[in-house]
């Protein structure tokens, strides 16, 4: 393949932007901030849509529309969500343009909205706008509801996947009759976020809470998964927040109880979005493109027949097309690469480039023997197996290696947490070695902010049934009870 | 149930407003001109995307995604389809709000974009913009595109699904190397729709061209799809433009050819959108509310149990859990109404409200009996059917539902076509009959605005294979060789 070629280990950045653009995923769109995202890359993205959307569905959700714009007084109701975004937001202003005497296209002047209109950074103010008119009584909870959708989020540096202007993604905001309830739903939706991560993405995670700083604008508590990239950088993946009545009273969503009585409902979000493109790009591939598990790929197997002449073309063609009956048969997606503008050689390179996990090439001297190769992506494994039986070979191939994927990322994020106890060791940690740091942390903001300003790590979360310990705060030295996990993050 | 009852008869466009509200399909937003489509509604629109993506790709086209924002430079390059949407665009000028001193949140007027971004009413710029970076050689083509996207076009007066602000919709966008082939595509893609509007949303459609006047706004060519609501008017349910090279010309998307020419590249795109939730409500609903298609249907048998005693909610309950794992195994979604809340009569009306194709009413003389009663949401007919075999049934009845709604929209449809060959006659027809009128037309911009001016009727099209007859126009006199359609239209 003709493309800029950098290595993984010289430059991880610009390995990922090369990656990115060169097997076909998204591009920078002349609209500054905003990405193309390209069919393969979209494709991609289909199949974790199909999935999420099935496990949503599976525990009660389901899917609605509401406004891409949200008047400006909406959403400064919620005053924290709206000064943790207001930064952000791109504003309609006008409804119109007109065509000038120089026949060029201007802004009609006279059509000025009496209120300007913000582009939705995420939907809890028109949403609890909404289900003012929905709530009237208990009968009336939970309401389950997500949402597929674009949002805008301003941004001066932008990264393809990992922080565009413009992203999609979904949004679930449920209602709930009590805090409890609301709790329950947090934390399921924030297991299903860790399930698909780990068993479609093939990347694992680790759950955790978020320490106020890092909470979302308007929310109580704010749950997260968060992965660890090859770079040795962290990456947060998805994030359920428990919003308390905070919306419910900004928004006076009140029900009434079995008992009678008047209370504020109790709320929730959570979402993913196109950032998982970036995750699943920066946890796997390496110097030859893309590696994708074999549940997110688009083309799961492709076959490249080997030929000299048109004879041995058609006697290959006719073996391609019976194999790939019988692994379409158990659901396999399978392309047959019958190009004759490229060689096997370049065949090989590209799908290599676009992930690919299982590649088949079959040979006129492959037909003699009643085999075929099989080349695994992710290890570069080859081996020849027989046409007899080759689709339940490929059917348990395919699961082994969206198995090693995980395995191998799962590998790398257990051999990449440190356990530090001092400044140095810390200093050391996230400087030379990367990865996630567990240290004792003095549980206030000021000392949080000012690791920051040091070292550029965050604290990614407060783990999930974190075990209590004494210790002390690695910078401040003041008393801690329990170790929570740094990193440097995108 | 208790709900506003206009009758369709009384009020038809009242009674639609009531409809879509009371069935939970939409309501208009607290954002001016825009709306929220509620779960129900949105799981119908759920499953036009599914069929009409199948549909997509089985015809080769991939989907993608271009920005929701497009700068103004851009946008004015196709001067005609700028200025056929300019009085329609939102208008993004500023890209941050602040806090200001009294902790009110204003748009930053430090933070104003050097150029103005168009929120997309359609992305033929934005697209062709992006195609020039893709397309050098013929190898390059065909590009089959599609993107499944909201879009804005400012709108002053509205109807829920039917004229929106912001709406959902898909647009297709493809790019050829030759006349021919996008000419194949443009009436591909029409036939694609009208597949879809006859087998799926049950709607009979006339196939046809636009004149000029109604043409899209930079195309050559339109062809669309018009159907018939039950109140004689039509409305178009989705075109298919054939651009020629007019968008490879303003953004100057040249390939090379085989012959190493240097050539402008054709285009085609063609979109459906929410609107079809529109059509489908006016095709083919009832004063008892909605009439759903079976293949439409997100429920589509509905098992209401009646019963008095808990032990006699047991045994029905027991048969219901029985059939309607029968029917899921038929790929028939079934929903087993077992709420204690309600009395069975009051919610026999909800799901006829919400257009339940069939309804299974058990109780405990029927269990006896080996019986249900079957209920028709169609044509409201009763019968008593042997549990025994039920699945193969309910199966076959479905399909005949689907077919009778069709049936009795086509019967409809074609019994308001009315041949008219004087102005009294048109103005009889137009104003006392509705549906539509099949005319002779000069052929002329100015005749057609003068109808237009007098009776409201527009030309919907110019039938497909229109056979040839003379004939002189309904209006001016002069002669023409063909008739048109012309109707009252949404």
């Amino acid at each position: 393949m003709a493309f800029e070629k950098v290595k993984r280990s010289d430059n991880y950045s610009e390995w990922y932007n090369n990656l990115v653009k060169n097997a076909d995923l998204a591009e920078h769109a002349d609209v500054k901030g905003c990405m193309v995202i390209k069919p393969y890359g979209y494709a991609i993205w289909e199949k974790m849509q199909a999935q999420l959307d099935k496990m949503f569905k599976q525990t009660g959700h389901v899917n609605a529309y509401f406004p891409l714009l949200i008047p400006k007084s909406f959403f400064e109701k919620e005053e924290k969500n709206a000064e943790g975004f207001a930064k952000e937001c791109a504003v309609v202003t006008h409804y119109r343009l007109k065509v000038d005497e120089n026949h060029k296209i201007i802004v009609d002047p006279e059509a000025k909205l009496e209120e300007e209109l913000i582009i939705r950074p995420t939907s809890e103010a028109i949403i609890w706008n909404t289900y003012k008119g929905w709530i009237q009584s208990y009968r009336d909870l939970p309401l389950l509801i997500n949402q597929w959708a674009n949002v805008m989020r301003w941004e001066m540096r932008t990264r393809l996947f990992l922080r565009t202007s413009e992203f999609l993604w979904q949004e679930g905001h449920t209602a709930h009759s009590t805090a409890e309830e609301a709790l329950v739903e947090t934390k399921q939706m924030l297991d299903v976020y860790a399930e698909f991560a780990e068993n479609f993405l093939a990347v694992p995670v680790m759950k955790g809470v978020k320490t106020e700083n890092e909470r979302f604008a308007g929310a109580v508590e704010t749950y997260c998964i968060e992965g660890l990239m090859q770079d040795g950088k962290a990456l947060q993946m998805g994030t359920s927040h428990f919003l308390g009545q905070n919306f419910a009273k900004a928004f006076d969503v009140k029900f009434q109880t079995k008992e009678g009585k008047l209370e504020y409902v109790w709320a929730t979000s959570w979402g993913v979005s196109t950032r998982l493109m970036g995750a699943l790009v920066m946890a796997h591939s390496d110097d030859e493109g893309l590696v994708l598990p074999p549940k997110l790929a688009p083309i799961q197997v492709v076959i490249v027949p080997i030929y000299r002449s048109d004879e041995e073309f058609e006697k290959v063609s006719a073996a391609a097309a019976a194999i790939k009956k019988q692994l379409e048969a158990l659901d396999i997606s399978v392309k047959f690469d019958n190009r004759d503008t490229h060689k096997p050689g370049y065949k090989f390179a590209e799908w290599e480039l676009k992930g690919v996990p299982l590649r088949i090439g079959i040979g006129p001297r492959d037909l003699e023997n009643g085999t075929v190769e099989l080349a695994r992506r992710d290890t570069k494994e080859k081996s020849v197996v027989a046409i007899e039986g080759i689709d339940a070979h490929v059917k348990n191939l395919l699961n082994e290696i969206q198995e090693a994927i995980y395995n191998r990322a799962l590998e790398f994020r257990n051999t990449s947490i440190h356990q530090v106890n001092t400044w140095d060791e810390f200093l050391d940690a996230i400087n030379n070695k990367g990865g996630f740091v567990s240290a004792h942390w003095d549980g206030t903001g000021e000392t949080e902010e000012k690791i920051k300003e040091l070292t550029k790590a965050t604290i990614r979360c407060i783990p999930l049934n974190n075990p209590e310990e004494n210790g002390n705060c690695v910078l401040s030295g003041k008393p801690s009870s329990q170790r929570v996990l740094f990193a440097k993050a995108y």
